[in-house]
């Protein structure tokens, strides 16, 4: 039975993993990151000597995901400076020798609950984290879909609550995106704490809900999912997701009525993969990376 | 050669047209909106007699285009009351005894353009008019896209414009939504008058295109398109388009770059069909619901 090496590719760390074809993950460590020249022998080294059938890679974006480009699976305009412009895939390809699939880490994870978790019965769905940043994963007809680059839903622009008392969003780009509102860096730059300190403080989560809910209700007016994830530190918060369902029925205002939305607790849902989603994503483009190259699951 | 009718209901006028598989258009007519009892005979007689193989009608929404529930091809929760819950499709198949395709108003119009336009060479493409409301059709890999319902990109929320006169928007569902600050009657509401006797006036198209570059970015970030296709009454005034790409450049801050970012001139465009877009569109779902049915085209 073949074996998928499987990279979680994040902004503090790198979780390296080797999965088999039933997602089930059989090994895993955890490398910190660093600059490419720093970290990327240490991964290597790792998928070195396993005797794997592909690997899969669910990075931090954005990434050039146009297969018909000369730079298909580089880094683009990374905030990780060192990461940018570098050519994450090509290296794994050329040092493993071996099929290498990639897309965001978001999609990943979207990836992952939709082959074994908690949106494997609907085609169309996306996978929200919320943590350092704000990150959209989005499966369409049952693929992760990319477009033009892929979905940055992280930015999209934001109403401001009237009584938000910060005045700048973190984001460096956008005064006023989601990421910059609603990210664990926008919580702790808000209260002055950081968010797990913040668990008690009802107005802090909120806030949060609010802004998570608006954000949601976007997505449902753009890209009207079957089912929504909730995933990423922020949400471990456990009062957050009857904030955020309770926001979003009132924010949406009856405007959309039926299927999902008469049942907000089966449509607003926490990740079912045990915050392995991303990893196991990782598998299934390993997988797909390995059937397009003539292999046989 | 098979003839094919062609239905798009609007709500202030129903357009009936006669096309061939080519989406050349060879009659139509326009029939004002009326309650369903009063308007329907006529539609119905203009599409008898004609020959047809198959009805297309791209239709005012929001309509269930859940091919499994049992209210597919109906009205649901529209502001035009008298046609809430109406079985259009039903009807028309009842009447006519033909195959009829359905989706809605802003999609057929995009997948015209997809099909016969300006988006023709990519597959990824959204169409958003902006008129009497704010409608946005979805294409993904080349197909007329819906989700759990459809997309009603019209009622994304908004960060407001600090100097915008107008305290609340005009949709009565959302205060700060796409459609209650930037569809027609917005523009009334804020100014006065009505936007055809605006056109001289700077401030007013500024303000416009302020909110309608911040849509396009939220759907970049979102969809993340290949092309955007403007239409509607709105974008008749030919300073919109230059102030719209000037103002989506600004707004992105350079957060993504690159494709058709590079070239907004090519990337942001106006319809390409003379505003024919949504009957052609309506001839597709014809020819696609004729072919369904196994006709050969």
């Amino acid at each position: 039975m073949p074996l998928f090496g499987a990279l979680e590719a994040g902004g503090t760390k790198m979780v390296c993993a080797v999965g088999n074809a039933q997602g089930k993950i059989l090994d895993r460590v955890s490398i910190p990151t660093r600059t490419p020249e720093e970290t990327m022998p240490g991964l290597l080294n790792y998928f070195r000597g396993k005797d794997l059938a592909a690997i899969g890679i669910g990075c931090f974006g954005p990434i050039d995901l146009d297969r018909r480009s000369p730079g298909y699976g580089t880094i683009m305009s990374s905030p990780k400076l060192s990461w940018r412009n570098f050519a994450i895939l090509r290296r794994f390809q050329e040092e493993l020798d071996l099929p290498v699939g990639i897309d965001t880490d978001v999609n990943a994870a979207a990836l992952g609950e939709a082959v074994w978790g908690c949106t494997r019965e609907v085609s169309n769905s996306i996978y929200i984290t919320v943590g350092t940043g704000v990150g959209l994963g989005v499966i369409i007809n049952g693929r992760p879909y990319h477009g033009m680059i892929h979905p940055e839903g992280g930015h999209i622009f934001m109403d401001r609550r009237p009584d938000d008392p910060m005045v700048r969003g973190v984001c460096p780009y956008h005064p006023n995106c989601l990421e910059g509102l609603a990210s664990g860096p926008a919580i702790e730059r808000r209260w002055g704490r950081k968010a797990e300190e913040l668990a008690d403080c009802t107005a802090v989560w909120e806030m949060e809900a609010y802004y998570m809910a608006q954000a949601i209700c976007s997505y449902i007016m753009m890209i009207s999912p079957e089912r929504i994830i909730l995933g990423g530190g922020v949400m471990h918060q456990e009062q957050m997701l009857p904030l955020v369902r309770r926001e979003v029925h009132r924010q949406l205002r009856g405007y959309i009525q039926g299927k999902g939305l008469d049942d907000l607790d089966n449509y607003i849902v926490p990740v079912s993969l045990g915050d392995n989603q991303g990893v196991m994503g990782a598998v299934k483009l390993a997988m797909d990376a390995y059937a397009e190259n003539g292999g046989a699951l």
